[in-house]
C-alpha cells in the first residue's frame, strides 16, 4: 500500500467509525434508552450532531482531493482498491449532489410524516395522512432529480437499496413470479385451510431464550463478537467486529421469537462473514439490501423451517417446554411452523403469500412514481390489488395501506428487496444442494459449517465487489430468476399439505 | 439570549454531545461489548476518532473566536453566562496549552503502563513496573509544566479533579484528620475485633436485583431517565438526561452489591439534580470529583448504613432472603453492615479506615512530586506508612503499592477526592440534621424527598457555579473541616461497638 493509499484508508475508516458509532447509538436507543422524554431528546441531538459531522467529513474538499488523487493512479477496477474507489465515488457523488438544505428539509418532514402516519393508522384515517404522503413522494422525486434520475425517479430509489436494480428488471421478475404464485398460493391456502392446528401457549420466556441462543450459536453465529438482546422490533446492527441481534419474547408466540432470531442471525452471519480486513471500507460492506435479505431468509426458511432442522431440534424443544408441548404431535408442530394462512398484514404473512404482499407494494410504488396513480387513490388501488394477488380485502386502511412504516419515513423502493431476497435465497439453496449433495443430512446432524462456508465462498467474502445481479451469476451460474422460489415453495408446501 | 450567545451555546452543546457519545461508548464497553478481540479493537478506534474530533472542535479557531467575542461583553461573573464563560475558558486554556504531540505520547505510554501494571500485580513484581511508573510520573510533571504548574506540579493534578484545591490545603486537612483518626480507628478496631459475626451466604442474585432496585428507587433515583446494569466494576456514567448506574452481583456478598449500588445511585442523584437547562455546558456539570464523591458517600454511609435505614429495610430484606438470614440476628446483621476490620486493600476497607488508606497515598504522591521520594523507594515507604496509619503490613506489593489502577493510568491527585468527599459528606450530614431536625425519622419512614431536596438546594442545582470550598461554605456555613467526619465516625462506631 502506498502512503497515499494509507492516508486515504485511514480517513475513510475514521468516517466509517463515526457511522459505526451512529449505528450503536441507534441500537442503544432501541435496546437500552430509558423511557423518559429527556433521554430520547438527548439521543436525537447526539445523532444529529454526528450526522452533520459525518456528512462534513465525507464531503470535505480534503477528502475529495485525496480520492481524486488515487483515482488518477492505475488500479484494476476489479482489484480490492478498484472496488473501494468505485464504491466511495458512487456514494460520494450522491452525497455531494444532494444539497444539505434538502437533507434538512427532508428530515424535518420525515419526523412530521412519521407522527402523522402513526396517528392516521391508530384512527384508521388515511385522508388525514394523504396530503403528508403527497409531500413525502414529492421529496422522493426531488431527491431522485438531484441525483440525476429526474426521468426515472423510481430507479433511483431501487438503486439506493440494491445497486444495479432498475424498475424494468424488477417488474419482469415480479410479473413472472405472480403469474404462477397467485394460483399456487391459493392452492396451498386451500389445502392448509383444512388443517386444525393447536395454539402454542405458555412457553416460559427464560427457556425460550435458552433455546434461541443454542439455535443461533449452532448456525455459526460467533457470540465472541456479537450479542443478542431484547427490542420491540427485531433487527441486526453493527458489523462483523461487533454484531448485535435483537429479538422479542412472547410466552404465547414462541415461533415469532424463534424465526425472527434465526432471521436476524442470518443477517449477522453475513456481517460476520464480510471481509474483516476491509471493514471500514465499502469492500467490507454488504452488496445491498436484497442480498442481505437472502442471507436472513435462507437460514430462517430454507434451513429453519425444514423437516431436517426440526428432526434435529424437536427433542430439545420438547425438553425445554415439556408441558406446553405435551398435547402437540410432531406433525402438528411441524405444520404450525409452516403454517400458511390468509393474512392482510405483511409482517405476519407466511413465506408463500409474503411475496405477493411485496409485489402489491411494488406495483403501487411504481404507479405512484410514474404518475399513473394519485396518492388519494391508494386505498382503492390497494383493495383491488389485494383482491387480485391475495384474494382478500383489508377490513380498513389500518389493515391496508397504512400498515407499514416504510413510506412514512420516505423509504420507497425498499419493499422489493424483501421479495428479491427470497428469490435469491431459493436460487442459492438450489445451487447449494447441487454443490453439497448431503446438505440436508448435514443440517439434520447440526453440522452447519459446510453450508456456512459455501455461503461465505459464494456471497459473504465478496463484500460489495459485485452487485446483486453479478453476485447471483457468480454464486449460481445463472441470472436471477423466479423459478427456483416457485419450485422451493411447491416442494415444501404442496408435499406438506397434500399429505392431509 | 443574544444571537451570538445562541450560536456559541449551540456549538458548545454539539461538543458536549460528542463527549456524551464517548461516555456512552465507554459504558457500552463495560456493560455490553462482546468479549472477543475485534470488538475491543474496533471500540478503541471509535473512541480515538471521537477524541480527536472533540479536541479539534473544542480548540478550533472558530470556537475560540466566538468565546472571545462573548468574553468582551459585560457579563456578571456570578450570573449563569459568567460561570459558563469562566469554566469554558478554564478548560479551553488547558486544552490549548497541552500539545497534541504530548497527548498522543501520553496515551501510548498509558496503554503500555496499564498492561505492565496488571502483569506486575499478577506476579507481585514491583521492580518490573518501576521504570514504567517513572515515565508516567515524568509525563505527569511535563503535563503540569505545559499547563503552567512547572513549580508545583502536584497542585495541577489536584486542581484537575477538584478545582481550587492545592497541596497545602489538602495536607492541612489530612494532617489534622489523621492525628485523631489513627487512634480512633485503632480503638474501634479493638472493640470490633471482639465481635464474632456470621458470613452472609447464598443470597440469590435475582432477589438481590429486586432489592437493589427497590432501594435505589426509594432514594429518589428516576428510572425514567436512568438505568442500572451489570459491570465488573460498578460506576455511574451519563448525565441527568440519561444516567447509567452499574453494579455487580455475588451470591455470597450481597452487601457489596447493595452498598456499591447505593453509592453509585448517590452519584446518579447528583447528576439528575444538576440544572437540566444547562446540560451541555459546564454549569450543568458537577463541581468536581470530591463533591461528586460526597454525594455518593452520604447516601451510602450516612444514610445507607444508619440504624434508621435498616429499621426500614430489614423486614423486606428478610422477606426476600428468608433462608439466608434465618440464623442471623438483627443486631448481627447491622454490625455486619457496619463491620470495621483491618484490611490492606483500600477498595475493601470499611469507612473508618478507608480515609487512612487515602492519606497514605496522598502523602506518597506528594513526596513523589516534590522529589523527596524515588519511585524505587515506594514499597518501603508504603510499608512504613501502612504501619503508622493502619497498623498493618501488606504481605507483598500486590497487596500494597500495586493494588490500585490509578497510577498506571497516570491519575495522580485523584485519591484525595475520596477522603475529601467523606469530609464533605459528614459536614453536610451535620448541617442537614440541624436544618431538618426530623431527618432521621424521615429516613426511617422511607421519606427521602426532603433530604434529597435539601441536597439539591445546597449542592445539586449549583452545578459548577461554585468550587468545592465555596460550595462547602455555602451549604454548611463553615469552611471544609476534619471535625465533622471524626464526630460522625465516633458517634456511629463507638456507640455500636461499645455495646459489646
Amino acid at each position: 500500500m502506498t502512503e497515499k493509499q494509507a492516508t486515504f484508508l485511514s480517513e475513510l475508516q475514521s468516517i466509517s467509525s463515526l457511522r459505526q458509532i451512529s449505528s450503536l447509538l441507534g441500537w442503544d436507543q432501541q435496546v437500552n434508552l430509558p423511557p423518559g422524554n429527556s433521554p430520547s431528546k438527548q439521543r436525537a441531538s447526539q445523532r444529529a450532531v454526528l450526522a452533520t459531522l459525518i456528512h462534513r467529513e465525507f464531503t470535505s474538499v480534503e477528502f475529495q482531493d485525496k480520492l481524486r488523487e488515487l483515482e488518477q493512479m492505475e488500479i484494476d477496477s476489479n482489484e480490492d482498491w478498484g472496488v473501494i474507489l468505485r464504491e466511495v465515488r458512487r456514494k460520494l457523488d450522491r452525497a455531494i449532489k444532494i444539497p444539505s438544505e434538502f437533507v434538512a428539509r427532508k428530515a424535518a418532514h420525515q419526523s412530521r410524516a412519521y407522527h402523522a402516519w402513526r396517528k392516521a393508522r391508530q384512527n384508521d384515517d388515511f385522508a388525514s395522512y394523504a396530503p403528508i404522503l403527497e409531500v413525502t413522494l414529492q421529496l422522493a422525486r426531488e431527491e431522485a432529480a438531484f441525483a440525476g434520475y429526474a426521468d426515472n425517479p423510481y430507479d433511483y430509489h431501487l438503486d439506493l437499496h440494491d445497486p444495479g436494480m432498475e424498475t424494468l428488471s424488477v417488474a419482469k421478475l415480479f410479473d413472472a413470479l405472480q403469474v404462477e404464485l397467485v394460483p399456487l398460493s391459493q392452492r396451498i391456502l386451500g389445502l392448509a385451510g383444512t388443517c386444525k392446528l393447536p395454539a402454542l401457549k405458555n412457553f416460559p420466556v427464560t427457556q425460550q431464550e435458552v433455546f434461541l441462543r443454542e439455535v443461533v450459536e449452532s448456525l455459526g453465529f460467533d457470540f465472541s463478537r456479537g450479542r443478542m438482546d431484547v427490542a420491540i422490533h427485531p433487527f441486526c446492527s453493527g458489523n462483523g467486529n461487533d454484531t448485535r441481534l435483537t429479538t422479542r419474547y412472547d410466552a404465547d408466540n414462541p415461533l415469532d421469537s424463534l424465526f425472527s432470531s434465526i432471521h436476524e442471525a442470518g443477517h449477522g452471519l453475513y456481517e460476520q462473514g464480510l471481509p474483516a480486513k476491509w471493514i471500514g471500507t465499502p469492500l467490507g460492506e454488504a452488496a445491498g439490501m436484497a442480498v442481505h435479505e437472502s442471507q436472513s431468509r435462507i437460514w430462517e426458511n430454507q434451513v429453519g423451517r425444514s423437516r431436517q432442522f426440526w428432526n434435529l431440534w424437536e427433542p430439545r424443544f420438547r425438553e425445554l417446554f415439556p408441558e406446553a408441548l405435551s398435547d402437540i404431535s410432531s406433525e402438528d408442530l411441524f405444520k404450525t411452523i409452516n403454517l400458511v394462512t390468509p393474512n392482510p398484514i405483511r409482517v405476519d404473512a407466511d413465506e408463500v403469500t409474503y411475496n405477493l404482499h411485496v409485489i402489491l407494494r411494488f406495483e403501487l410504488e411504481q404507479a405512484l412514481f410514474s404518475g399513473e396513480l394519485e396518492v388519494s387513490e391508494l386505498p382503492d388501488a390497494w383493495s383491488e390489488k389485494a383482491e387480485r394477488l391475495l384474494n382478500l380485502q383489508p377490513k380498513n386502511d389500518a389493515e391496508g395501506v397504512l400498515q407499514d412504516v416504510h413510506w412514512s419515513s420516505g423509504s420507497f423502493g425498499y419493499f422489493p428487496s424483501y421479495c428479491i431476497g427470497n428469490l435469491l435465497a431459493a436460487q442459492l439453496w438450489e445451487t447449494a444442494k447441487e454443490d453439497i449433495p448431503e446438505l440436508e443430512s448435514l443440517i439434520e446432524a447440526g453440522e452447519n459449517e459446510r453450508f456456512l462456508a459455501w455461503l461465505d465462498e459464494k456471497i459473504h467474502r465478496h463484500g460489495s465487489r459485485m452487485n446483486l445481479l453479478e453476485l447471483t451469476e457468480h454464486a449460481t451460474g445463472k441470472p436471477l430468476g423466479h423459478a427456483p422460489l416457485l419450485r422451493y415453495l411447491e416442494e415444501r408446501y404442496l408435499v406438506l399439505y397434500e399429505q392431509n
